[in-house]
């Protein structure tokens, strides 16, 4: 069992704007794409569905870059999963079309929806901020790494 | 998110075992790949890692067959999926080896496996006699289609 890559990247760019030095200052993709060691063109798709999801804001231009919409405490990582995530079809008989046979009558189902949302549960009660009690550690990381990149 | 394939088929085919109509008769694998429509291919792996887990016997020669081999409210569902799943890394800092700068301070893992735990309390709360209480319906379902099959 596992998230997509693309929620794992989602919450990576998030934890990356929100411990951002200084709000005057805008991110570029390149140095979360440097940062992280991934491709900006992976980068790109989820900062364009962050933005429609009304998380992160594009400013154009030559001093263009990105930032944080909303204040750190008020994105919860149970919704960004929910937003991220292609779907929680646990197993086949979630989805409409299944082809198993026992799906009219079959309670796996039923339990299993019911391990989802405590598992989605649990996530509801953090948000960002809540992962950045230590926001100068990270920071730490991500932007000396930044620094010191040739 | 989801379960993997190998996971559901594991459950489908404790589910059959468990609702079969008589225990003198054994079950063909054959059998629980047709009312399924799964491949037999697919199946043997699956029934031979739940052999060695203890849950099923298989008895060879000309009248041999598939039988559970240990009552269904003693199958809890919540250690099936841990045995069945590959694993529970939920993103990639999961893994030992990974690439994620942020893995030494990173609060999301935390929360990640506190979810995942949670997820499993939950089927941990069911045995395979639990989920069928429904057991004749089931049967039904599968030995039916069994019968009218070609």
């Amino acid at each position: 069992m596992k998230l997509t890559l693309y929620t794992d990247y989602s919450l990576r760019v998030l934890l990356y704007l929100a411990s951002a030095p200084s709000t005057d200052k805008l991110v570029q993709i390149k140095d979360i794409a440097s940062a992280y060691n991934i491709s900006k063109n992976h980068l790109m798709k989820v900062i364009f569905h962050l933005g429609k999801l009304g998380y992160i804001e594009t400013i154009r231009g030559r001093n263009g870059g990105l930032k944080l919409a909303v204040s750190p405490s008020s994105i919860q990582i149970g919704k960004i999963v929910r937003q991220t995530e292609e779907d929680f079809h646990m197993v086949e008989c979630f989805q409409d079309h299944n082809s198993c046979i026992l799906t009219p009558v079959c309670k796996l189902k039923g339990i299993l929806y019911q391990a989802t949302q405590a598992f989605l549960s649990v996530l509801d009660q953090f948000t960002l901020e809540d992962l950045l009690s230590n926001k100068d550690q990270v920071a730490s990381l991500l932007f000396n790494n930044l620094d010191s990149s040739p």
